[in-house]
This record gives C-alpha cells, sequence and structure tokens, in this order.
C-alpha cells in the first residue's frame, strides 16, 4: 500500500505536508470528521490517484483562522484523479478512468440530489444539507490536496473524461472543472446571463474571472469586472474584459464611462463575506459592500447570481452581527427594483458535463482566463501564501506528477 | 361633466374626502405628481367610473406618515371600472366595459414591459421604474378611489371581463384581480409553491391571506399562516390554512408541531418593512424579523417570495440604517440553504387573466378568503382606521353603488 | 422461502396466473429478458411483498397482440409494496418500508437520471434509453404483478411513504403513484396547463381521467374529456370535468358549446397509437385522429402534452405506414398556431413526491377519479377482460391482503 | 410626395420592380389585403426610409407558385429603416431613429403580444393568428422591399438602434435581425442548445447558416450542417461547423463519423416542408424527410426546434396529403425517445434586443456567417433567380443607398 502525501491546516497562517494513511472505503475518524460520520462505509467510493487538485479562494477562510477548523484538517476540494481502486458497488467506472469530481459531495439519493441541487445533499454531512472534501462543518470528508483521495458515491459524483490522453492534454483546463469554472458559470447562469447581456462580476479572483470566462461562454455582449488589485484587473482584461478598480470610485460611474450607462443586466457577487469597502474604504472589511453596490448598478429587473460565500457563523469578524453571519443590506433598493437574489454553494454536476465538451472542442480556455499555473505539492504552502498575498494566479497542485511542467 | 368625490391623504393617520377634478386624457398637476409628468397627454387611456376600489395596506404606509406622500394626494391603486370615456389610441376596448386594471402602470412599449416586467415599467415615472396610481413616489397618477379615474395605456393595462352581469355579480372577487390576488399568487409563484408543496405566509393581512388562497389554488398539501393579530389567524383559519401565533414561540417548533418537521418547502413573506419582531420582541418594531425567520424555516434549497414592500427611504424609522432601507439579514444562512429571494411588485399582468378564470368558473374564492366587506365611498375614513387597528377584513369601496350590499 | 403467484401474458387476449421464483438479487433469464440483461447482479435492489399493483392500459397493447411480448412475460409495471429484504449497496430503506416503485426502472447514475429524465435511463435497457417492468423490448426486468417482486437501484426509485398505517389507509390513492397519477399530471404539466387554463383531455381511460383530475390539481378553470365511452365520460362528469362525445360530432364545435370558444389553452393526448377516428369515422383505428384534432382545438401559442403511447413498430397496424409507427400528422396546422409538442415517458420521479403529498393531505381523491377497485390477484384475468371491454374502472391487484376490501 | 419603388410578385418565377404609392397611415386595399384590413388605420405606425431589406427563402415559396399570393403582392418582410414620419400615437420614436422591424407584425395588446408570443398575434390578420409584412394570407401589410414602408404599432414593434452611426457601419449584420437571425437563434433555443451542446442544423441556408452561427454563440461544443448544397456546406465550413453532405449517406453515421456517436444534443430543421429525400432519394421532395432525420440522430431527451416553415395548405404538393400540410411522421420514434418539438414562427422581440447588442459589441459576425451581399433593389430580380438556384449568399436589397458598397 502506498503512502499518501498531504496537505493539512496547521494554524493561522500555516499549511503543511503532513503523511497520511492511505484510504479505504470507510471514513475514520480524524481532524474535522463528524462523529455521526466516522466509521461509515464507503462501497460506492473508488481511491483516486490525484491527477490535479487546486487551492481554492474557500481554503483560505480556513487557513486565515476565520473558521472552526481544527489543526490537521487535510485540504482540498477541487480533485481530478485517476481511479486505481473501486468499491463492490461500483458499476459504470473502471480503473483507470481519469474523472473530475465535483466539490459538492453528493449521495445520488435524496430529494435535493434528485432534484439536481446536489450542493444541498442531505445524506453526506450529519451537520447540514451539503458537504465538501477537505473543509470544516462539511462532514469531514478527507481533503484532496493529497495524493490519492476517496471519492464516495462515486457513480453518481465522478465525471469520467472520454478520453485518457485528451484529458491528460487539457489538464489545466479540465481541473477548474471540479469547482471554480461551475461555481462561476452558475454565477452567471443564475445572474441571467444570455447572449447580449451586459455583465458585472464583483471579485477578480480565480471564480471571479471564471465568472467573467464563463459571461463570454455564455454570449455576454460585454463583461466588465471589478477588484482593488490591479493585477487581478489586468488578468481580467487579457481576456476581453472590461475593469473596475473599486477603489477610485463609485462602480456605477465606471461602468457608466465603459457602457454609457450606471447599471448593467446581470451580477455576480465573487467575493463573498470578506468583503472591504469600495472607494475611500476600500481598506476595511465591511461584508455587505459587495451586496449593496450590486444592487445599485443592476438594472431593475436584474438578477444577482451569488457565489461567493456567506457564512452562518464567522467568529473573526469585525462586529457581533458579523460574528453570526448577519449583513447590513439595503433590501429597499433591491426590491425597488425587483431584483432576484440566488445563493448557496454551486451544484456543480448540473453544469460540469456541458463545460467539459466545451473545453475538449476548444471553446473556452478557462485555465489562461484564471492563470492556472501547476506547482508540486510539496510547494503547497508557498501556494497558499502567495494566492493570500494576491497573486493573480490559481496554483494546481501536482502531486503525481501527470501534469507536464516545462 | 359629472364630479368627483375622491379620498385624499390629509396628514398621518387622517384620510379625507374631496372633491376633485373629472379626468380628461392629460396627466395635470396635483399632490404628489412628477413635474415631469405634468401636462403628459393620454390619448391612450381610457376614463373608467369606478365600479370597485379598494383600500391596500400599502396605501397604510403613507397614512401613518411612513413616507414623503404630500397632502391632497388622492390615494388607491386596485381599481376595477366601467369605460366611459376612451382616448383616441385606445383600440381594443369599448364603452361600456368592464375592466381590471392592475395596480402598475405600464407603456407596454418598453424593454421590461415586453419582458412582462410591468412593474417596472422604464417610461411611466420620471423618477425610477416602476408606477402605481395614487402613490408617493411613483410619477403622480392620479389615485383610484374616487367616482373616476383615467387609465393610461389602456388598451395595454386593462383586463376586460368577458360578461358584464356576471362580473357584477363576482364583483367582490373579481376586485382583488387589480393588486393583492395576483400579488399573493406572485408571492407563491415566486417561492417555488407547487402542488404538494409545504408553504409557510408570513402575515395575515388581505396578502397573506391571498397569498394563502393562492397556495391551495396551486395545489400545496399545507399552508400555514404566521401572524400576531388573532382575527387574522382565525380568518385564515376559515378556509383551511394552519396557523402560527409568532408571538407565542419559535416559528420554526410551531410548524413542527403541524407538519413533524421545522421546515417548509417554499415561504412568503407578505409582512414587508413594518414587522415586528417574533416571539418575546413582538411588540417592538424589528424590520428583519421575519425575513430572518424565513431563512430559519425554509428547508435548504427553498425559494422565498417576498412581495411584502420593502422601501428605499423610511424617515419614520427606528435605526439610521432603517432609514435608508437597510436591514440586519442573516443572509449567511440563507447562502448556507441555497434560498433564492425574489423581490418587488407583482407584475400583475402575468398573472390576472388566469386568475380571472379560475373566478370566474369557480375555483376560488379569494373574496371570503380575505374576508372582503364593501362600503360607501363615504365611509373610506372609517375603514383606513379599522383596517390600521387590525381589523381582519379587506375594505372595499362602493363609489358609484355598482356592488349590491344587503 | 414463500411461492410467487403471479400475472403472465399467455397469447392475444389471454393472461394467466402462474407461479414463478421468489425474486433473488439477480436477474435471470426468462420471457422477454434482454440476453445482455441475463445474470445482471442487483445489490442496489430490494424485494418487496406487493401492496398494490394495476392494471394499466400499456399492458393492453401486449395483451391484445399489437407488440412482440413473449409468452410467459410477467406483466406488471404499476407497483407499491413493502421491503422484505435488501441488497447489500442499500443504504436508505428498511425493512418494514412501504414503498411506490416508478414504472420506470432507472439507475440513477447516468446522464439522463441526473437531469431528472428518469423515462430514458441509459443504463438499464440494453437495446434503447428507458425501462419498465413487466414490459416488451425494455430489458426484461421480472413484472410487478405478483407477490413479490426485485426493484433495482432501490435507494434512487423508491418513494417512502413517512407512515405505515397512513400509507394503508390511503393505499387506493396512492397505488396510483406508481404511474397513472404522475402520468396524467406530466401531460399536464407539458401541456402547460396552470391556474385559470381551459384544458382538453382526449381519452377518459385511467390515464385520460388522471390527467383531468391533475389538471383540477393544478388550478385549471375548466377541464373538458373526450371519448367514445359513455361510461367513461360519465365518469369523467362525477368529479367536475365537462365531457365531449367524440363520436357526436366536431371537438371544436362541442368545446364552443361548453366554453364559447372552439378552442382551449392546453390539450393532453391519453389515448396514443390506437386512437379511433372522430365523428363518423369513430368505429375505425386512425392513429393520427387525436393529435389532428388537437392542433384544431388547441389555440396558437399552446402546448400538447402527449403521455399516450406511440411505438415505433406497430406488428398489427393497419397500414404500413402505422407498422413503422408513422402517422399523417397535420404539422402544417400545429405550425402556424407555433405548438410545441411534447412525447414520451412520463419522468415518475420528477412528480411523485409532491403528488404523494398532495394525497396524505387531502388535495386530490385520484382513486375516486378513476374508479379504482380492488380485486384479488387471482382475478386478473377478469380485470384485463373487463378493462379490455371498456369498463370504466382502474382495477387494482391485491396480491397479499394488504388492502382492505368491505 | 417621393416616388415608392418595390418589388412585387407577378408570377410563377417572376418578381418585378413596380412603382406603388408613398405609405399613408393607413392600410389601403391593393393585392393580397385581407378585406377586414382594408381602410384600418394606423396612427401607431411610423414610416420608414428603407436602410436595409432582404430576400427571404420563405419569399421562394411564393414565388415559385406554391402558394396563393396574388399577382401584384409587394413582398418584403425583412426591415431595417429610418424614420422619416411618426403617427399621432407613436412616442417613443423620433424621425431620424434607424429601427430594426420584426417580420412578425404585432399589436402588443392582444394576450399572445403580452406574454410574447409576437408571431401569433390576435389583433393583426383577420383569417388567424400571426402576420407578417408583405405575405399571403398574412392580413395584407404591404411589403418592405420597397423606398418606403409603413410600419405599425412602432412603440411596440421597433428596435431602435442606440447610436446611428454605428448602425450604418453594422448595417449588414444587424439587417439580420428582422428575421433569420433570430429566427436561427429561437430554433436553437427551443432546441435546447447551451454551453456544450453538439448540434445537427438540417438546411444550409441562409436560416440554417443563421442558427448554426447562434449554435456557436450559445456555446455549443460542435455545430454540424447537413445540406444537398456544396455551396452551402463550403460557406458552413468558413466558420467552424462540421458539414453533412445529405445526399452521401444516412446523416448518423456522418455525425457518428464526427462526433464518435450517431446522435446529437439537439437539432435544428431549417428546411421545411420543401424538403428533400436524403441519400439516394435527394432528388424528390419528401416534406417529411428532415423530421424523420432528425429524430434518428437527436438523443433520447432531446429537443426539436423547427423554425423551418410547415404550412397549412400546399396546392403544388406532389401528394394529397401534402396538398392539406400532412406529413408522415414516425412520432413512435420520437415518442420513444421523449422528444420535444417545437413550431412556429420566430418571436423575433425575444431575441432582437440580445442579439443586436451581440453584433454591436463583436461577439458574432452574423453578416459574414451567411455571406451577405448588398445589391440595388432594381437587382432584386437577379437575386431572387441567383438564391433560388441556390446561391449560398444572403441578398440585402440597398433601395436608397444607405449601404456602402465597395
Amino acid at each position: 500500500m502506498p503512502g499518501n502525501k498531504a496537505i493539512a491546516y496547521r494554524e493561522p497562517g500555516v499549511v503543511e505536508v503532513v503523511d497520511i494513511d492511505y484510504p479505504t472505503f470507510e471514513l475514520r475518524d480524524g481532524p474535522g470528521v463528524n462523529p455521526a460520520n466516522v466509521g461509515r462505509k464507503v462501497p460506492h467510493g473508488v481511491i483516486l490517484k490525484t491527477v490535479a487538485t487546486n487551492i481554492c479562494g474557500s481554503d483560505q477562510h480556513m487557513v486565515r483562522g476565520r473558521t472552526t477548523a481544527p489543526p490537521g484538517l487535510i485540504l482540498g476540494h477541487e480533485i481530478t484523479g485517476e481511479v486505481v481502486e473501486k468499491g463492490s458497488d461500483v458499476e459504470f467506472l473502471d480503473v483507470g478512468d481519469i474523472v473530475s469530481v465535483p466539490f459538492n459531495i453528493a449521495c445520488g439519493r435524496c430529494r435535493n440530489c434528485k432534484e439536481r441541487r446536489t450542493g444541498i445533499c442531505l445524506n453526506v454531512n450529519p451537520e447540514r444539507p451539503g458537504s465538501a472534501y477537505g473543509y470544516v462543518d462539511m462532514g469531514g470528508w478527507v481533503g484532496g490536496q493529497a495524493e490519492y483521495v476517496l471519492v464516495p458515491y462515486a457513480d453518481f459524483n465522478a465525471l469520467r473524461f472520454p478520453d485518457r490522453d485528451q484529458a491528460l492534454e487539457k489538464i489545466m483546463d479540465l481541473t477548474m472543472l471540479s469547482d471554480i469554472f461551475p461555481t462561476g458559470f452558475h454565477g452567471c447562469v443564475s445572474a441571467g446571463v444570455e447572449v447580449g447581456s451586459t455583465v458585472y462580476v464583483a471579485g477578480a479572483g480565480p471564480v471571479g474571472l471564471a465568472a467573467a470566462a464563463s459571461a463570454h461562454l455564455l454570449g455576454a455582449a460585454v463583461v466588465i469586472v471589478g477588484d482593488l488589485n490591479p493585477d487581478r484587473l489586468a488578468q481580467a482584461r487579457s481576456f476581453g474584459c472590461e475593469t473596475v478598480d473599486v477603489s477610485a470610485g463609485p462602480v456605477g460611474d465606471q461602468i457608466a464611462q465603459i457602457l454609457g450607462e450606471p447599471e448593467v443586466d446581470c451580477s455576480v457577487d465573487a467575493v463573498g463575506f470578506e468583503a472591504r469597502g469600495h472607494g475611500a474604504d476600500a481598506s476595511t472589511e465591511q461584508p455587505a459592500a459587495v451586496l449593496n453596490s450590486l444592487m445599485e448598478v443592476t438594472h431593475a429587473g436584474g438578477s444577482l447570481g451569488i457565489p461567493g460565500l456567506y457564512v452562518t457563523g464567522d467568529p473573526g469578524a469585525a462586529t457581533e452581527a458579523g460574528k453570526v453571519g448577519s449583513l447590513s443590506l439595503r433590501l429597499g433598493l433591491g426590491w425597488a427594483k425587483s431584483h432576484t437574489f440566488t445563493t448557496g454553494q454551486c451544484p456543480v454536476m448540473k453544469y460540469h458535463r456541458g463545460l467539459m465538451k466545451a473545453i475538449l472542442h476548444d471553446k473556452v480556455e478557462i485555465a489562461k482566463a484564471v492563470n492556472a499555473q501547476a506547482i508540486p505539492l510539496e510547494e503547497a504552502p508557498t501556494g497558499y501564501q502567495a494566492f493570500d498575498e494576491g497573486a493573480a494566479k490559481k496554483f494546481v497542485l501536482n502531486p503525481n506528477g501527470y501534469i507536464r511542467t516545462s
């Protein structure tokens, strides 16, 4: 049985490479594992040899100490891998298949899964609907920033790539199917983006850039991305987006300079609860700043897609309200404009097949859009730090050398 | 030319019967008329002799002095009437037709109207998208709590009843088509109510009761209505709803007693920004109380329909945040449950034809559900007061004696 | 191991009670079993002791000899039962649960199942997408008109009733969830039935009556049912439908007498390929008669829901075209009216949970609507014959005495 | 008052340039004008000086003598023009505006228009729902292949371009908004094309090419176009489509060579009732050939978009069935695959604004895709002939010299 190197959360600001057990078809006790899940049998699972596994902005919430994640929690919910073992109940996957794994773990058998709401599966997290690998309060499924990882309900969850060689050739794009590409796409779909739309995406991190690329793919006429970080804005411009520097003045004014009017058809919040203020307030955390800004710049009748994470509790919040996940929202404004707000984890499975086909047939270059860079598993700590400091990059870990880097 | 008695807002707490001019095909200056609308020609309008015109909870916001409505503003946006004159551009209505008028005024020619978003028409209110008769900040179209009223863009806005006698016979039901029946129905539709749903409606005022009746009509399995007012709760029970007394303890617990689980599939906010606290806080105004409660009791994946009015400014609010329409919302909770929130004025035209057919073919008794009572125009002041004091009734003004009361 | 009495197709016009093997967790060879399915392991299955199993109009296609069904094929795809054994992979069902089984067998793991298209699952029928119990060309899954039956992918397929006693009390209604209630409902949904619609349902057999009851449940203003059979038309009238005798003259004229106009908003074909002519042609088979008639009577912009079965081959058809499933359709008429046509097996799982809740909370009396009658398994041959002769009844087999008949 | 040169249908195979009256705000008698429309006042109309007006494949049905179009009927329903006069009821257009006119004439006031079904407006054609300029049986509105044309209900129908200079610069693209671009797009939307779809478009005439370009714009992974005409297939390949020569063997086999499987996700019929056979039958007219082929090559669960015209009567049809618009369709096959069929005129207004924005922001080059070529009005007869002979071109008439040709 091979060893299994993985990335663990140690303490605020620190992740480390550790050796963990090779997976078996059972969820064993460990840091962050929900007691009710300990000992759970997983005959429906496959063990993957990890091909690519990415560092995600939502990992940063844990690493920054904004959550109750315990030390030793194995990180990683963006997983692409090769099947090396399969449980007795797995019928439609084979050893050797290369598959993309949605970050949402879903049973495929509950009401929500049957209604395509795989982001809030009722059977995988004893605490609440919804689950993910390597994440606090999500049931305790071991993270995939590791050489090997167990994927439960694999026939349901995994998306098999049709051709192994083609998959490895496009792996830097395909690895985005596990989370950020569908997440950005979901933000656009729930914002009502369609052919000819004008779109504002708040946030030029990887999810924001993926949303912007998705908006282009959906036929948007103009895609505008807002952020504070000049490198990330430059990255957005590299694939045809307009940009807004939110520290430089009202977003509406800047949109008006681009479009001739201060409003867009659709908007996407790709920032979430760690939002900073806009304009002069840009240096302080203001969790409602993005949503209030979106209500201002979205035209009456428009929709707001909100893939950016908002949490039920935030021990590190600046205010009492923030600690229980409350925001001071100008809902009266949104109401006057008949806005619709769609929140929550992206149900990846709803989108990953179509996006895979778009990648395989060269309709989109998502890796370029998010500026993906592969690094060895061992360099994950450096990657986490660079990402936290605002690098305009998406780091892809390469634990088993599948990704050819030159 | 006949006289024209109407109901005017005088000062906080006071409405009065006044004599106003008989309408012409022009919007003339007057209390609350937007300067940019003064002198606007209305060849596309009809003049209606009012058959029925109802007092609405949203009128109360003005009458309570919670808005900047000027003295003398003629009230009334729930209008059913008989065509007595038509402008030169009216092609498909005739004198003698009895019609229902959506409270939203809409041009039928702008992008939003073409997309069925008649609640946010771009051409009728110079101030912002969306308009209504007899309402502050809505363009200044003269209210319909009067003997006669002008209805612009009449071919587009008015819904003609197929048969005059049948219409007058069912007038107490049909008068609800101008606002509260579609509004309650829209709340349910945007909450995702469908056959078999469990539904919680916050608020047992007329809109809440209309939402509850709509939920039944849509095939909901269980409809639960919450309020503080025992008479209104009794009214809800009179047509097959379950009820929750929000002053008596957590809503979720009471729902659990009814359903066996503390959550419903769908929920509707029929209260809006003048919400009071729940449980022990029930005596104080807490504008976010209803929405926060709905996030708690709506199951993961559910939707919140929010027809209850939230305003962009509330001079009479208890807090600075409230004065600009900000609410302290537990959005983190909604996000964790992947909730969708649909806000705004109901686009009445989307629903009134189907609801009319449901009334005419005896599929729903909306007048009974909301406990409609006809009163003479002259008694409007008494009606406003009784309604403000919590009467479990919907008052229908009868300015021209069309409604046979016994 | 108990014995297992079942109903087998013998020859055109003849079914018989036979003894078959008690099920195991494997699909064994037998009449009508696809060779590629022989020996298939079913660890994901449960064995049900049948509580109720109904005779369906589509069984009649086989029994009349209109298909290539082999002698000995065990019939029955409308199954409700009690779990008596479960396979090793079944996680969310327990022995003692009473469950409704969709007639469509679905894996829950293929693209179509994930997209809620369980009527055309890709993994259960080697011949083509889509499968059903006890049906020719559907993979060979053994029918459920038996004392015991194997249900594959049970965690996915079965709908558990929340309370055993309540379930047995309402069993005559709940048994309709396996096929005809969702099928009729799907016809209405795909025909666009909504609150206030006028609806025409062609066919007053059990599916037509279920469609009519569904239309009422969806809030339709007027539901009109057409057929040749006076008893079935009387049955339709018994729960508030209007009726049309298609042998008595043009359908549009009769609709005009009811509605004042010759067209409806929505229409449902609950007849299928064994349609007879209308008016004077009512005695001969005219497979396109129903669809052509629906195009005539459906208003421009309306939709046709087509749950009635059309087949790819019909050895007993009167014409060469009919033998390959071709119909002479007046598509030009439908095109001029911008009609939409939705065909295919109902994906039962999309609807059965909501319909179950509607039954359990007394929103609908589907057993009454279709005139359900329980009979012993042994009387199935008589039931088939009576049904074939046009009895206005839905026969429910009661193989294990769960149904209390008095 | 200026003169008004126009293109008239003369006899089968012949169109000619004629002088007609300059339009007034009234629909006067003339060839093809419905008696009930004669004398109709049009105060809601504008008179356009034609900027561009295209020859359409559906014009060819008339010109080939396949309809009852009378001699002298003025052709042309694809109209872009400059407002030179406006009726008294026109409020939101001004002289000098350049506008695109949907080929469907719609009142904006009937139930269908309010429901966005502008292709089947109830108020403009006395004969049946739906109307168009310059078309037989469509009410008699004078065609736009002329120097000047009257557009009724102009506030509702016309789409104003935001900037005159920009509009004239992109006029060869924008002229496609009046019909074929939305029509092709509608075919794709109703076929369910989305990001990642594989799509088969039957027909490489202008509508087929517009559908193919639309599929790309919607993010389709692979777009395959089928036709008999090698030039048109070459044109399809020029913008990234794959092609199938339907005379060269089964369509499914050719699709399999491209995709590795014989089926696509979505398919579009851009041919209609004048379809020819496939394979060896390619030289004879077989009106059901395309639809039957699409059922074969569309995967189970897919949808067929059918913008290609099917008629209620076809005097020139080869068979009796064809003469009344009946087709021998293999509906049994479609039913087995749960296909959905969407027919009818494209409701242009649903799409033209978004497509305009896509053109103005360089997201699509529709003129290139359909190989648009401007010719003088006087050369229309040559254009008609070349188009009828299969030229892989879309001819744009330039009656007033707005289009700069070099």
